[in-house]
């Protein structure tokens, strides 16, 4: 039995709360948010578990073996490091930490003591992600491009960017997906509100080789769209998260290169490019929830010591392109050369 | 009756001769070409109509009034500026030409001469791009933001490069609907085929305050997306020109702020942002064709001396947007800036 | 503060309990179910709750004032019976009963005990479906048909045909949603599984006029259609219960009769009919869930003595399309007449 | 060389005429039309084609060997017989004739002077129409329903029904692709219009054993839908024509049975019915245009004696169920059997 405490309970918390009493093998002690009106309806849907405004009591609950923490982005590291020296393993919402700095802290912290770190790149745990990597690597050939847009009339955050709030997902989703990594981002946006961050913003990442991403997200569309298409040369892919059923797409489609007779008025050397399409398909998924999943994996990451899909080295990764991204975008859309991946320990 | 000649009859030619086929005032009589094994079927299907190999008959007959030009990019220049010194006035295929320097000379020489230079701006002469503007200037109050993706699985181009291919249909809309112009231009993109031009783009365009135009093109998607976005103070619209009938939807969607009283935790000055989502609405849209209403438009030019929507003015400044990028694009997505529009005579 | 229970915690039980739970005017006293291990989560997420395999116990309770019904089919009328006869407010699970005799035996004894009896019929609750009505009695003009498309790949039901399972939703919004009755009904089907009730069906119903009504559900369906259509003579409807947000869309279409000029080789006497197309619009939907605005409404009922909007004629009315449709399917799809709707008392 | 005229320049004339001028081995030799004002445009397009009022004219050209006919359907037996009396192979737009009796009597006259008859059933030329022949007769299994639905806001006709307007293709398209014929219709429909043909129907039609197909038509509905659902025991599909490239779906999709152990409060003979869902695919299809292959395969009929996909008795079969399904109509939607198909000679 694995004693879990839940610390904020806004918007996320209560998806923690819920996936967590259902997993047999978890005690949730308590649950902590400094806005108590939140909690009032908790006690009557969750009698068993303790609510409490001060973290700290669950740092001393010797019960506690970990802490999921759902609070605002500009707590995580302090709360996480608290956590961690408290000798708690850490689930933590996305993105893991404010800064690259103390992402890398918190992975060193964990390290160092042995205990899991694992951040909640909640769609890298659904079957739709999972199905297009498996793909991406096996069906996809050389991979071209990598292109999506997460927009619609969404909730202004105040105190991040819609970088940080949106983008943070496709970020998570790629790293997992191609077997590239990045290294170099460029970003350009636009606050439509005075004095509040961003609420628009198109990042273009540059891969080594002929490899370009593209991420475009926006709080202020009039639709909902959450598309992302993966181009390669031998299939193409579509992952359409609005699709109840047939999230992802795959087209047997690209196109073919051959050297042409010479022709009156053509240059002899230009390759003649042509066009092949084929049938689409579009596989079945499982369809679990993915925070149930990844709820479990970190359970069974902390009863067999195996690091989690999202461990803090992912989280640090996505911090940093994060991190660049912002930075590109006070420069106007310079390109921010990204450091290159610490080797993990 | 309006004598007109047609040089390049390769895949938009056709449509320009079966449109001019239809005006009653106009006398079609030259189509030309090089490659002479496309003319085999002209004389079959319009046997009133006399095809030559040779331009310059067309520039010597002296019931030729209008030239109409639908030949590769590169030849655009010499062709019009031919036309123009012989006294015919021009209707272009776009772009008008390949760089602004020639477009400017072309856009110079037709105002000395009196002659009307008219660009094939296709997209802003249908009903759903003509609605369009109407709402954008009456309705969507300050202008955000602007949006376009344009993607398929689509012919390259070896003489140019994906922006000079579709880019240039967004810029010349963009032109047209938006009240304001751009400052700046920059873009990034990727050539997949060795010795070939980039095959994708992003371009991002800069207007004075906070608006941000971005649009994306690729010759090279699995799917085909023709879908602008325009995000307004008081409106939002989305024209996807996919739809068969209902292609401008506008979205009484919105932020709106309010200053709420204090609370506990926030800073003081914070505004408050809340949503306004009313109802959505399709305008019902006039369906004719674009390049008829055009054509008809470039004969009463020539008959009454009004200049046509999509001028030389117009054509040259989607040349300047379409070089700006392209050596943005070869600076690595650095920002070029727009030269202002010359004032016209 | 009233007392309820709730019999049959399987597929809609959690449902009902759930939103029970949420209302502070209702203590939700018992569960009770047969399947003991249904209800072994039930008192892990909800302690306060007692829970029962035995029905006598909830009549029993002086405190419980409502029973709320989710149970199969069969079950409905002896355990509202029961209900009623000790006094208790009944709301049961759609249809009311397993024919319309006992349905109105039910009705019959609500009204002699002045007890509310409300049905289920969830949909009609629905900010959607609400709309709808609002559009259909206001500005459709004359009515000239509804048809609706139910279909998806479905749990097959031992115990009841698919007119039972799935058109009972639609013949509870057209009762809602249409002024006039229907005077006759006729279904074809099919049951695809030997021993087992049809899968498939189409339901036609008669109504007095130029008006027609169509129904098509299946449980054996590729894709999920949830979509309605209802044509007038000003307006039509297309009401498409999986899209996200513009679930209603009103279209300002229709024809036009015009008596022409005589025309050679036409009879005199022939009407013109032409086109009216114009814009479509999607209002914005109330998007409250409908089982919570249904409880609240039934408790208010209770609590005020107001007749729900799905009371027991609303009930027996579609209990009885729903057997003549059975008995139409049972005769090769002759016609069966609808009794007419005794007076309310 | 074969010689052609063409009778009907309305409507679908002119597509006829179009795809005949594009054979090489077919000369047009007359367009006939009793409306003068159609022809105008005529002789300016096709200067080598003559042009009459007086069908008989075509009749006596003896270069003529075959009339294609695209004239109102109350005319098509007149028409056909008469052409085929002068020797003339016959092409006819469907429906074949307006009576199974003129249609029989127009596939013995063909049969008895060795002349080709052939009924433009167009949709069965398609590259989606024959890969769901392909499908239906190759994997589908046991084949269980065939639903279609051809809906939008159309041309009302003053002298045919939806029935004999709409349902006519999607009946030739299910004689094309299913193996079994049906053996009895029903209809229901309304008229809107005072004095006018129903313009909206439901047909169901019977076949032996557990399978149903189902058309619904109707020319006053806010939405254009073209929707055809079949159901198999192994697979599903989706036909949807109006998507522009992948029109074709096919659903790894079923039931499963099993006998399931005997439960607690079950019926020991329950057959256990669980799920079945897999893969979907989208077959890459054969875009040419169907008219053009249709008369191509014309032309290689008369060549080579072979009869055509759509030769008279296909014709036949099709007007024996509009006869049926209009009968059935003015019945209230009692069932018609349909005779026997003519054994071919």
């Amino acid at each position: 039995m694995i004693g879990v405490g839940v610390v904020g309970y806004g918007y996320w918390g209560p998806n923690l709360v819920r996936n967590l009493c259902d997993l047999p093998e978890v005690q949730l002690r308590w649950i902590c948010d400094l806005q108590t009106e939140r909690l009032a309806g908790v006690r009557r849907r969750y009698p068993s578990v303790e609510i409490t405004e001060d973290f700290q009591t669950l740092l001393a609950d010797r019960q506690v073996d970990a802490i999921a923490i759902a609070t605002p982005v500009a707590t995580h590291y302090s709360l996480a490091m608290q956590a961690l020296k408290a000798g708690k393993h850490v689930f933590v919402e996305k993105p893991l930490a404010d800064s690259a700095d103390k992402a890398q802290r918190l992975v060193e912290e964990a390290e160092r003591r042995g205990l899991i770190l694992a951040v909640d790149h909640t769609f890298i745990h659904t079957g739709a992600v999972r199905k297009m990597r498996d793909i991406v690597q096996s069906s996809l050939g050389q991979i071209y491009y990598y292109d999506s847009v997460r927009i619609n009339l969404g909730l202004f955050q105040h105190d991040v960017n819609v970088i940080w709030d949106l983008a943070v997902h496709d970020l998570a989703i790629m790293d997992y997906v191609l077997p590239q990594k990045p290294i170099a981002v460029s970003a350009t946006g636009m606050g439509h509100v005075e004095g509040e961050p961003e609420n628009m913003a198109y990042l273009t990442l540059y891969f080594p080789g002929r490899m370009l991403a593209h991420i475009h997200v926006n709080w202020l569309a009039p639709v909902k769209v959450r598309r992302t298409l993966v181009g390669g040369s031998d299939k193409m892919i579509v992952y359409d998260d609005l699709e109840p059923s047939e999230k992802i797409k795959v087209y047997d489609k690209g196109i073919t290169l051959s050297s042409p007779p010479a022709r009156r008025g053509e240059k002899f050397r230009q390759m003649q490019i042509g066009y092949r399409t084929g049938d689409m398909s579009a596989p079945q998924l499982d369809m679990t929830e993915a925070l149930s999943r990844e709820l479990r994996e970190f359970v069974a990451a902390i009863d067999k010591g195996i690091p989690p899909l999202a461990d803090g080295q992912a989280g640090l990764r996505i911090v940093r392109m994060l991190e660049a991204a912002t930075l590109s975008l006070s420069r106007q859309g310079a390109a921010v050369e990204l450091q290159p991946e610490r080797v993990p320990a």
